[in-house]
């Protein structure tokens, strides 16, 4: 197995432990929050807020300093799931060896959790991410617009509504929003908030672009060769729902050609981006292209 | 009928028309953006972005410098609107005398409506609102709680999870939860945004609160009395859920009375907010009482 950053997904694990979902009065709420930290709290690799404090890192920051961004990444990114595991979406009863949200405490309830953690997410960025407040603006511009419209949801459309656009190109434009783009702002809001000039953001960003690529080519094939256990849900699910994939689109063996490729790729634009090297980035790119969940 | 500010509801209503929901490459998600501009113009009184302007003209600044926080506040209601009619949720299918967004677009697509509903809102406040980048920052904060665990969606979690934590007590917080925050957020930001200093901000503060708990009391009294045309959907759904409700704590009388005591009360902070007047502010205040849907 590929080395991973232990070290700042355990930090990123404690901090979500610990963390206060909602103001003092939470009391009334607290079912909801059972559910949020149910969620919240599955375990995982958490590569998104560790994507964020490796970037910092790779700056030369003290990654501590971004922590309340790259929590709320991961608050945002969970919210995904379970609106994406609801009945009148994929149906999934399992998501990392457990039930779902919505199987353990209700269709009602995930909605709301789901709602709850990105509001909260916001909530946590906008009162603790410590930055210049124009700069702070900026990064929480980009993770909502990265999340909307033009982002994570506007995919997750494609996906249910349309089961993607024509084309490889569709394909590729599907999962640019629905996963790409938040990953591709775990990258992006470090910058925004490091106050980078935008031309030496631009190597750091064609970085987050492909590792965004990366990540979904690889989704696609674990999806078919990967066992339930190690998923923590039915393999094949991909192909119940009848979507296409990389996998569908191009076969198994040129899709493994494809990730081979970007996953190179990827690596060429992180040794422009941080010429001097960025340990946590490489082995987080790495990881993204030899797990096996 | 009492008077209504009718030209800042035209301006919003202008605005909302013309608003561009994502960005640029928003033409894979066209389906989305229909569902969501469906349920956006659907017409209805804009109370809570008309609040937020009238609030802007009683501080004596041109009520266009917070269109865009204005616009963020209706994109959310309609947002909460939208996940509260769900099958999961309350099941209605008529909203303003139409199909509910689910049942116009399907279930996925609704969900996902009011999720990118949400993530619009802070984009466009974030990327559009003019003023201090603190203070904007601060104001926007102020709504994510507003909307989160402790506002908006805590409320609705104790409206569907327990109908109502016990007594006329919990009956007031589920509402100054489910509704009040976000019709004290509508006045809050505006106040944030001007930068006004906490201790000239507090009458203010406390006339939204009461203009909170009268929108309710009033809204459970018209379930009761008013008709399914003016209300655009069934009479009665409140007690067809087994809601708790002013009214079925209190009586309908009672609750006429406690409405009656809640006018006069945020007619009071507002003479206090505002000595030399706020006639918009006025007009909200005595339309939110006397309307009749």
């Amino acid at each position: 197995m590929t080395k991973y950053p232990e070290d700042l997904r355990d930090l990123v694990e404690a901090e979500l432990e610990t963390l206060e979902l909602g103001e003092n009065d939470g009391r009334d709420a607290a079912g909801l929050i059972e559910a949020m930290r149910y969620s919240l709290l599955a375990g995982g690799k958490r590569v998104r807020p560790v994507l964020a404090l490796a970037t910092a890192r790779a700056l030369g920051r003290d990654e501590r300093e971004v922590l309340p961004f790259a929590l709320a990444v991961e608050l945002i990114h969970t919210y995904s799931l379970i609106h994406d595991d609801l009945p009148a979406m994929d149906d999934d009863d399992l998501r990392r060896g457990r039930p779902t949200c919505h199987v353990a405490f209700g269709e009602d309830v995930a909605i709301l959790a789901g709602d709850a953690l990105y509001a909260e997410a916001f909530h946590l960025v906008l009162t603790r991410q410590a930055g210049e407040p124009a700069a702070v603006l900026a990064a929480v511009a980009e993770l909502a617009g990265a999340t909307g419209v033009s982002g994570m949801v506007g995919g997750q459309y494609l996906d249910v509504a349309t089961k993607a656009p024509e084309g490889a190109d569709g394909l590729r434009r599907l999962h640019a929003l629905k996963t790409g783009r938040l990953i591709v702002a775990s990258v992006e809001c470090v910058l925004l908030i490091s106050g980078m000039s935008e031309p030496a953001t631009m190597p750091f960003r064609a970085f987050a672009a492909e590792l965004g690529v990366l990540f979904q080519i690889v989704d696609d094939i674990l999806d078919v060769t990967g066992t339930d256990a190690a998923l923590g849900k039915p393999q094949g699910s991909d192909e119940r729902l009848g979507k296409r994939t990389y996998v569908s689109e191009f076969g198994l063996e040129q899709a493994r050609e494809l990730a081979r490729a970007s996953h190179h790729q990827a690596r060429e634009h992180l040794a422009a981006a941080a010429p001097a090297g960025a340990p946590e980035l490489e082995q987080i790119t790495d990881f993204i292209y030899t797990r096996t969940s």
